[in-house]
């Protein structure tokens, strides 16, 4: 089924303790579809760059199956930047430069190509532009999925309240959950963060896994031990990519299948932190994918029949 | 098959952000023994305790199939007793009160009927106590799992090394993890720790579950999401009891029985957290522990049959 992705389409400086990278593409929405495109070759995405953002990287996405056609490119505008640095345990990070340039004043364009998707997933942005996405459609989508970040809870409440009526599911962070709901307990505050208007919520807890809630229902996803984590970037873009991509793929929004599209996910965010940046998302084989995804299944599964 | 379990019976006093007790019952070997005796009836316990415990903590245990020919009873002497303060996110906590007491100069005595017997649990002890125990059995048990603390790392290094060096699985923290191997990855911790001398690994992460290993199996347990956690004390001994219990009630030591043993655990440190002290484990019915495993079955259960 097909997908419309919103999201920064951008240019990151990263350092973590593994190294440092100039200028690389980045952004929320490069992340999804490029997750996304692995599961499903019917993405169109929405977002906004400057004259100074390479032409190849659209094309790249175009080769994916990604249809650019909503990607506005600002003549005599600069494309998003940021910039930032991990500490040593890669739990945390400073950011060292934010210039939002073409973000400032983004207002979202749908082709009329893109009317009648059936999924939609919103990237970290404004609640406002994620909402103006939302009423632009002609017809609502089986599923809008949305990520946010604190920085909107800060500044722009009402917003994030308003558009968090109108989408089914919420993907956030442990630390987000937290600031949102005002509970500690990660149970507690689902239960107060789906009072406000998503019917499912993902809870990330980075190297803890992810946790999928609806009503009373709860599933909990391993992440993958690593080794290594070379660059955390975008691997909870990565980790919703790959869970609205395998929705699309599989047209099915039974909380069942829910639980595997968070597996998917989970897969893809442990190839995306391997390297710094995009790099491992470039040249996944749907080998790779599909043994990856084998490793979870190994690693949570167990028989109990020998119980009591 | 018959247990050896090895640890402290003492009391604590423990004040959490829902409250405070006075002295309870407490101890590493009390809440692995009570733990354990949910899964077997042929288990049989070392410790040592003061003139002033109670003979119904004894009756108690006993009264649960556990044999206590093995707890020393110092006559002018007093128990071992441990007093802590958690803090708000119930993670971290400090000791107020340290006295050892009785188990300062604890020589364990393994009773002749104890001999022959399958598993040993060596709780939480000084590494040349926990030691001492192995020399003194004239057949070495099929499994020696044990626990340590940081505390030893720091005082007593080298005994620990060599206690390490004749158990199967240790079972630690990721704190504990991270400081033993100085890695802080925990699948290198992990190799590091493994090569010390345990074949298998277990590393407790609290409210994110339980990671077990063995060579480059790695088996994630989840832990129950939980609303509150109303005193953590003893949760992790509460594990180990469940995790070896489960192995002597089946008798099977494979990667796969222990991947079950480790939800067992974790079923029994989810009821562990919910009341002060072992009040929680003192009166488990078989269902509750049957429905409980049920609902870690339910936790982690997904189904990958559409992919790719």
């Amino acid at each position: 089924m097909s997908l419309i992705t919103v999201g920064s389409v951008a240019f990151d400086a990263i350092e973590t303790p593994f190294g440092k990278t100039d200028k690389i593409i980045g952004g929320a929405g490069t992340y999804i579809a490029l997750s996304s495109s692995y599961f499903t070759n019917d993405q169109k995405i929405i977002s906004v760059v400057g004259d100074d953002f390479p032409n190849e990287t659209l094309a790249d996405l175009k080769s994916r199956g990604v249809d650019i056609e909503g990607i506005q490119i600002k003549q005599g505008e600069k494309t998003f930047f940021w910039s930032g640095k991990y500490h040593n345990d890669m739990n945390s990070r400073d950011t060292l430069v934010t210039e939002l340039n073409v973000l400032e004043n983004f207002d979202p364009i749908v082709p009329d190509s893109y009317q009648g998707s059936d999924f939609l997933m919103l990237g970290n942005l404004a609640p406002a532009v994620q909402k103006s996405v939302i009423e632009r459609l002609q017809n609502r989508p089986k599923l809008i999925a949305m990520d946010t970040m604190n920085f909107w809870m800060d500044i722009a409440w009402d917003d994030l309240m308003e558009t968090l009526k109108l989408v089914d599911v919420l993907i956030i962070n442990d630390e987000e959950a937290r600031q949102m709901s005002k509970e500690y307990s990660l149970v507690r505050a689902a239960k107060v963060i789906m009072a406000m208007g998503p019917k499912y919520l993902i809870i990330k807890k980075g190297e803890h896994g992810a946790l999928l809630f609806e009503g009373e229902k709860i599933f909990y996803a391993p992440a993958l031990p690593l080794e290594e984590v070379f660059d955390p970037t975008g691997a909870g873009d990565t980790f919703a990519g790959g869970f609205i991509g395998y929705l699309a793929r599989t047209g099915d929004i039974s909380f069942d299948n829910m639980k595997s599209a968070v597996i998917a996910g989970s897969a893809m965010a442990s190839f995306c932190v391997e390297k710094f940046g995009t790099e491992r998302l470039m040249n996944l084989s749907q080998d790779e994918i599909y043994n990856r995804i084998m490793e979870f299944v190994n690693l949570v599964n167990f028989d109990m029949e020998q119980v009591m």
